[in-house]
C-alpha cells in the first residue's frame, strides 16, 4: 500500500552500472578508493562535499572522543549479546548501537538542537545571556534534562570537552557554538542550584556546528564512533570472554521485590 | 546465574578515573583526540597498536570500497524503518546493520577465513593450486557458496576488486592473499562450470590479510563502513523521504499465492 | 560508573533457585506451564495478575488485529534482512520490530496517551466535546499528526476498528475510551477539513484502556503481535524467498537525482 | 539490482483490499478477531492451519516455559538499552531479542535439528541407541556443544523439562522426540564423562516436534516468548529503573588488563 505522499523513491547518493559505481558524482573505483580516508568519505556521503581541513580535523576529533569509555551500558549489552549469539557479530553491534539514545551516548543530537535554537534567537536580535537564561529556566520548569551537561564520573568538566574545544580553536573552526555551550554551563548553577558541567555530548555539537556539519546528522557521530569501539570489544570477546561474567555480577546485585 | 567458565570480566581496551580516560595505554584527551584520525583510532581500539602507513592506506580503501552501493537491501530496510520510527535514528541504523550477513555484505569474514585456511595448508607444505582445487571441489560438493565470488550486477570482475588490489600493491602490502583469491577465481570455471569472478567481499580480506589486520575482525569492515553510509542515507531520508515509496513499489510486485 | 540515582537493581517479576523458578509469585513448573495460555502469561508477567475473562478476550483480539497486514514496511525490512543473513533469525525479527515507531505500527502508544490525557481532563470536570475539540485544534495548530486516525488503504473506517469495538462490547469492557476515540473521529472533519477515520492503532488503546491494561505498555501490543507475524514470514522466506525480489522491485523505481 | 533467482516476491500469508484483510484464507475481521487466541493465531500464521487441542496445549506450554527466567543476559541488555533510550521501546526489545542465539535462549532450534537428524536415521533403519551414541561421540570429537543439555543453575534436570514432558503426555502428543532427547541425556555421561542433563531448550523441540510444529520455526518459540517477557521488564523499568544499576555493578567487577 502507498504510505505518505512521496511515490517515487529518490536519492542523490549513489548510482551504478555493471562497470561503474558513482558516489556523490565521483567514480568510486578511480577517484575515491585510491586516496580517500574513511572520515572524508563519511563526510562526502553525508553532504556531497569533501571536507575542508578544519572540518576534517574537528570531525575526526569528535569521532575519537566519543567512541570508547570502557564498560558503559552499550558495550555491556553488546558483549552479553555476542556471548549468547557468537555467530552474528552484526546482531551484537546492533544491540550496542540501540543504546545510543537521548539519555546517554545519543545526547549530542539533543544538545545540538538546543544550541541551534538559541543561535537562531540570537540571530533574530536577542541577547545571548537573556536567551540562555530563559531557555534553561523553561527547561527546568518543564523538568526536562539539559542534554550534554553533567556526567556521572567526570563531575568536574569532562576532560574531553577542553580537548575538543582546543582542536576546534587550533583548526580554525567558528567558536560560536562553543560560546553558547559555555554560556549555558555558566547559567546552570544559578538556575538549577548546582553545577552541571559540560560533557562530551554537548562538546561534540559545540565544535561540529562551528564547521559545516549538518545539525540533523549529529546523532550519527556517536553511532558511527561507537560502532568502531563495539567491533573492538566484540573482537576482544572472542579471545577474552566477558559478556556472561558481566551479567553474572550484575545479577548478584539484584534485589527481588516480588 | 553464572554462565560459562569466566568469572571476572577483563578488558585491555579502556580504563578511566574522574580526570582521565586511558585507551590502549594512551591518554585519550592529550594524546588521541588532538591528532588521531578515526581510521587510526579504529585500528588502535582493535589491535592496541597504531597502524603503519601500509595498513592505514589499505584499511581506508576497504572501508571506502564497501560503504555504499545505492539502494541495496540493508539501505532499503533502514530507510523503511526510519520512515516508520523517525525519532530513533539508532534503530534504523541497527536495522541496516542486521543485514550484514554471510549472503551479502558480510561475506568478507567468510572469504577471509577461507583464504586463511588455504594459507595454513600451503604453509604446511601443500601446493597452492592443489589446495585451491581441492577446497573449491569440496565446497561445491557440499553445495556451499564460495563467499566473495560472483556478483548480481558486476558480472565481469567487480570494479572495486582491481581498485583495492592496486591500493595494496602501491601501499606495499603483502600480496599473498591476493594470489590465493585469484587462484580461486581461476579455478572456479573448471569446477563450477561458469565464471564467478571476484567481488568486493573477497577483495577486502585479500588485501587486509596482507597487512596485520586480525582475521577475526573482518566482518567489522563492512559493518563499520555501512554504518557511515546508513547515516548518510537516513539523513537524506529526513529531507527526501524514500522509505515508504520503496515499500510501496516492492509491494506492488507481490503475488499472493494463498 | 554509576549512572542515575538507583544503586540496587530491583525487580518483582522472577526469582529462581536450582530447583524452582518463581514468576509473579507462582511456581512456573507446577502452576503455570501445565495450564496457562501465552496470552494469560503475558498479562501476568506485565501486571502480576491473571486477566479476567473480559481482559483476556480484548487482549487476544488486539494482538490478533495488529499482527499481520501483508508486505508492510516492517515485514519487508525483515525479509530482506533474513535473505542477507539467514543464519540469524533473531536479527531479522529485530529488524522488523525496529519499524514499530510512532508513524506506523507503534502509534497505539501515542493514541492511548492522547485518550488518557483527555479522560483525565473529563474526570476533572470538563465536557468531553470541549476537551476533544480543543485538543485536536491544538495538535493541528502544532502540525502534529493525530495518532491512530487515517489509513493509507482503509480510507473508510479500518475494518479492524468495528471488529475490536464489538469484541469489547460483547466482552463487557468499559467503552469509555471507545467513546473518546469516536468523539475525536467525529471532530476531525470540522477542524482538519477532511475525514481521518479511526484505524487499528487507535482502536487498540480504545478497547484495552477499558480493561485494566497499563497505558505505559501499549506499544508492547504491536511489538508482541508483529513478532508472531515476523516469525511466520521468515519461516515462509526459508522455502519461498521474497526478500531480495522485494528489494529488486523497489530499486527499479528509484530515481537518481545526484 | 537483482540478487538471487527469484524475481517475483510471493506469499501465501495475507492479502487485503480497502475493505477486507484476508489471513491464511480467513477474513481477519469477521472470522479471526472475534474469537481467536493469540497462540492459535500464531500457529495459523505460521502453518496455515488452526492447531488441534494437543498442539495448542504443547505450544502454550513451551511459550510459557521459556519466556522468563529473571535477569538473564537478554533481559539485562534490554533494560540497559531502555535506560539509555527510553523513547524507543522497540529498540530495547530488539536488543533483547538479539541475544536469542545458539549458546543460550536460541538453542531450541539447534536441539530440534539434532533430534530431527537422529529421527531420520532411525526411520532409515538404524537403532536409536546406536545413532545416539555415534552422534554424541562425533559432536564431542568435533568439540561441538550438545545443544539443550546442561544448565548453569539447574544442575539436576531443569525443572521445566518434566513440566513440559508432562504436558505433552497429558495432551496426547507423540513422545517420539522425548525418547530421543532422553536417550541423548542417558548417553552423555559415558561419552562426555559427566552429566549434562536436559534443559528447557531441548525440552521445547522434544515436545513440539511430537505435534505438527515445523522444525524450521523452532527458534521462533524463544523469540516470541522472550518478547512477552521483555515488554514486562521494560514496563517495570519505567517505574523501577534497574538498567543503569545493573551496568554499574557489572562494571565494578571488571579487571583492567591493559
Amino acid at each position: 500500500m502507498k504510505i505518505g505522499r512521496e511515490v517515487t523513491p529518490k536519492s542523490a547518493i549513489c548510482t551504478s552500472t555493471a562497470d561503474t559505481i558513482t558516489v556523490r558524482g565521483k567514480d568510486l573505483c578511480s577517484e575515491l578508493i585510491p586516496n580517500t580516508s574513511f572520515t572524508d568519505y563519511f563526510y562526502l556521503l553525508l553532504t556531497g562535499q569533501a571536507p575542508n581541513d578544519t572540518t576534517r580535523k574537528v570531525l575526526d576529533a569528535t569521532l575519537v572522543s566519543i567512541a570508547e569509555h570502557g564498560f558503559v551500558p552499550s558495550i555491556q549489552a553488546a558483549r552479553m549479546t555476542y556471548a549468547a549469539a557468537p555467530d552474528a557479530l552484526q546482531g551484537a553491534v546492533a544491540a550496542g548501537i540501540l543504546g545510543c539514545g537521548p539519555v546517554i551516548l545519543g545526547a549530542s543530537q539533543n544538545a545540538g538542537e538546543l544550541f541551534h535554537r538559541i543561535a537562531q534567537r540570537v540571530d533574530a536580535g536577542e541577547a545571548l545571556d537573556v536567551v540562555v537564561k530563559a531557555t534553561v529556566t523553561e527547561m527546568r520548569a518543564a523538568r526536562l534534562p539539559i542534554p550534554g551537561y553533567g556526567h556521572p564520573l567526570h563531575k568536574e568538566r569532562d576532560p574531553r570537552v577542553d580537548a575538543l574545544f582546543n582542536v576546534a580553536r587550533e583548526a580554525g573552526a567558528s567558536l560560536r557554538y562553543v560560546e553558547i555551550a559555555e554560556a549555558i554551563e555558566a547559567a546552570i548553577p544559578g538556575i538549577v542550584g548546582k553545577e552541571l558541567n559540560l560533557n562530551v555530548s554537548a562538546a561534540i555539537p559545540a565544535v561540529l556546528l562551528g564547521t559545516d556539519f549538518p545539525v540533523t546528522a549529529l546523532r550519527g557521530i556517536p553511532i558511527l564512533a561507537r560502532t568502531a569501539s563495539l567491533i573492538a570489544h566484540l573482537n576482544e570477546e572472542t579471545t577474552q570472554p566477558a559478556g556472561f561474567a558481566l551479567s553474572y555480577h550484575a545479577s548478584q546485585a539484584v534485589e527481588f521485590t516480588g
